[in-house]
């Protein structure tokens, strides 16, 4: 049975509508579902992605949207191209290439609605069902719902504390037929905090050369590195044009004006942009030039400096909490940046059964289940450490070891 | 043959990467190509679809924003639900109710990126390959570019001066497997101008219940109504939770700002966020609480009585025109809203051989084969007049009709 049948009550009389066979893979994501309980005050959510909202430019949002509206005027309110506002995409492809030793141009550059939009275009530009799309294991888990919606199969390539194994990706795509791309996050990986090494970043792209795979670099969060240096990106060392890079302001600015982009080779960009045209004509001509305004009349580096600090901060402030009051048969990961910290509970405890007893102790998180496309991992999950201030995030952990102790006396 | 290969020339060594099947279907919009030729200011563009820019409220859109920053700080930018803003919902929920006649509360509403999106998520929603869609003959080309991603077949239905012919959709309907939808705009319909009567409504509205088929409503326009009263909405109509209405702000308001929505059955709407959840998570906070605050402190209704007070006289302007300049055999269409008049050349001339003339008269418009998924109909243009003053209007069809006569000379 392929499709679903969805029974409608307006009226009295029950219906049947057949609806695309796409439709029964699709499910609320877990961790929206998960935000929807910790909405209530008095639990203290690790569960989210959120940045801290304290740090947004509100008053410099202010001047730039006055300034915009008085600079276009009504320009800025009209439609707009399919790729985006000209002078913006300047400006990434000069941030890109000047923190990520990139060489892209304007031309290589699509505005998005976010770079979640940019994972679901890719999946509707490279998968026919079937297909096969390679991923870190864990990984992002709405990349995995967006391009779950194309009907591929999902290959996790083992990972570890320096990145995606490479003998384990060759064995991976010596075996393995109808590969469509790699979808990686090589920067302080969401869910693991991870990043890749350079010696990892170069036998990578040796063996995706060797294949002529492309490949999927998400990187939102390789800015917000708290200590050392910015490594180079996978799309740096890329010699043939197979490396699509995604980016977003999410993480840096704001998240609430759905601004991200595809960087990547011209033949990719102008199918992109096909796929945008059909898919909303093209992104909010007012957000693009807020934030370009922003970066014209404002220090971005200063405000992603001040992102930093306060982020760093809370990262170890929970590495701290963790140290103190997590049992020592706990393992987690050490982030160099980003908004994730990765938990190894012991294998007798299941973090969706951990959850439940958490949320009675006030504390939640999102179990690490989730994260893995096909592998059943139970006994990990993600904290987050971005969204709140370092009381709270001790306290969060306190209640989370607590929540532990609970389940291992039980 | 059903994958395409792109050829990758970077670094000199090329690269077959395939794609997915639905690439080999999308081609860029004819109207957008014609609209990158017709950007020359010496050229007169009644291409586009473009509202009238010195309509759009650029002052009160500087106060709006300061109120939303002054009151909701960081949580503008911040993520939001996939739903939208509730307070937007509940505004055009309210609004529909009293202008279309509906019965929807704010949990039947989810606001979209456009309402081209909607045209997207539902070609997501309801389309397998080789499912059939039914629409108005000619019909809005982008909604064609939007479903045929989902690599649908198109069936025409005649379609008059007074909307779809009952007896014809009836006879489509009896003898074709695999309908998924109906799509339709049945006021002042893009491409041709023209709106359903009454009878015509109910008739649909029968036949649609009898065979239990799923209709997309779309109606961009319906609001800006010149003269007599706003006819019932399908939707208003709709006994039986079939019909999905898509609205947007950007004929109204402004489209730079990319807020759409669908208005159904929560059956329906449940389905349309777990695709918006994977396609783009939300649509931008900001702009969602820019409109809704425009709504609180200005009056809305007055800004659209302004826009048809203009349109009105823009449209006078281009029947006055044609009716001096354009030769006899000419017919077109009489819009009582909306953007667009549909004009029909006798079958000996070609549009597009004529836009070619036109072009050296510097004057542009759509031709109308592209509105056509199946049919060939060479002799059909479209015009647009809510873009420019009367007098530009008067020229642009002076100028076209010295292009007709051209063409008939030749």
């Amino acid at each position: 049975m392929n499709t679903i049948f969805l029974w409608g009550s307006r009226g009295g009389v029950s219906m049947a509508v057949a609806l695309a066979k796409c439709m029964d893979l699709m499910t609320t994501s877990a961790v929206r579902e998960i935000l929807k309980v910790t909405e209530r005050p008095e639990i203290i959510s690790l569960a989210g992605g959120l940045p801290a909202p304290e740090l947004f430019p509100v008053e410099e949002m202010k001047n730039v949207t006055i300034e915009v509206l008085e600079e276009a005027g009504g320009q800025a309110l009209q439609y707009s191209t399919t790729e985006g506002f000209t002078p913006l995409r300047r400006q990434i492809a000069a941030r890109m290439n000047r923190k990520f030793k990139t060489d892209f141009a304007c031309e290589n550059i699509l505005i998005t609605s976010g770079s979640q939009q940019a994972l679901d275009f890719s999946g509707k530009l490279f998968l026919n069902e079937g297909d096969v799309v390679l991923c870190e294991s864990p990984t992002y888990l709405t990349a995995i719902s967006a391009f779950r919606v194309y009907k591929p199969t999902f290959v996790e390539v083992p990972t570890d504390d320096e990145g995606m194994i490479p003998d384990e990706l060759e064995k991976v795509l010596a075996s393995t037929a109808n590969v469509k791309f790699i979808y990686v996050i090589p920067d302080f990986q969401n869910p693991t905090g991870r990043t890749w090494t350079w010696q990892r970043r170069r036998q990578f792209v040796e063996i995706i050369n060797k294949y002529e795979i492309p490949v999927l670099e998400d990187n939102p969060y390789g800015e917000l590195r708290f200590e050392g240096e910015i490594l180079p990106s996978i799309k740096s060392l890329d010699t043939r044009g197979l490396v699509i890079a995604l980016g977003t302001f999410s993480k840096t600015f704001c998240p609430g004006l759905r601004i991200g982009w595809i960087a990547a080779d011209i033949k990719f960009i102008e199918k992109y942009i096909m796929i945008k045209q059909c898919a909303d004509l093209h992104t909010s001509s007012m957000s693009q030039r807020q934030i370009s305004k922003y970066m014209e009349l404002y220090d971005f580096e200063q405000h992603i400096q001040q992102i930093i600090a306060v982020y760093r901060q809370r990262r170890d402030a929970m590495l701290d909490a963790m140290e103190q009051h997590f049992p020592s048969d706990i393992q987690y990961t050490r982030p160099q940046g980003g908004l994730f910290t990765w938990v190894e509970l012991p294998p007798s405890i299941n973090a969706i059964q951990l959850l439940t007893i958490s949320l009675r102790h006030k504390v939640a998180f999102v179990p690490g289940e989730s994260f893995f496309p096909n592998r059943h991992v139970p006994n990990t999950l993600r904290l987050n450490y971005s969204n709140m201030p370092e009381e709270r995030i001790y306290e969060g952990i306190k209640r989370l070891a607590a929540a532990i102790r609970c389940y291992k006396a039980d």
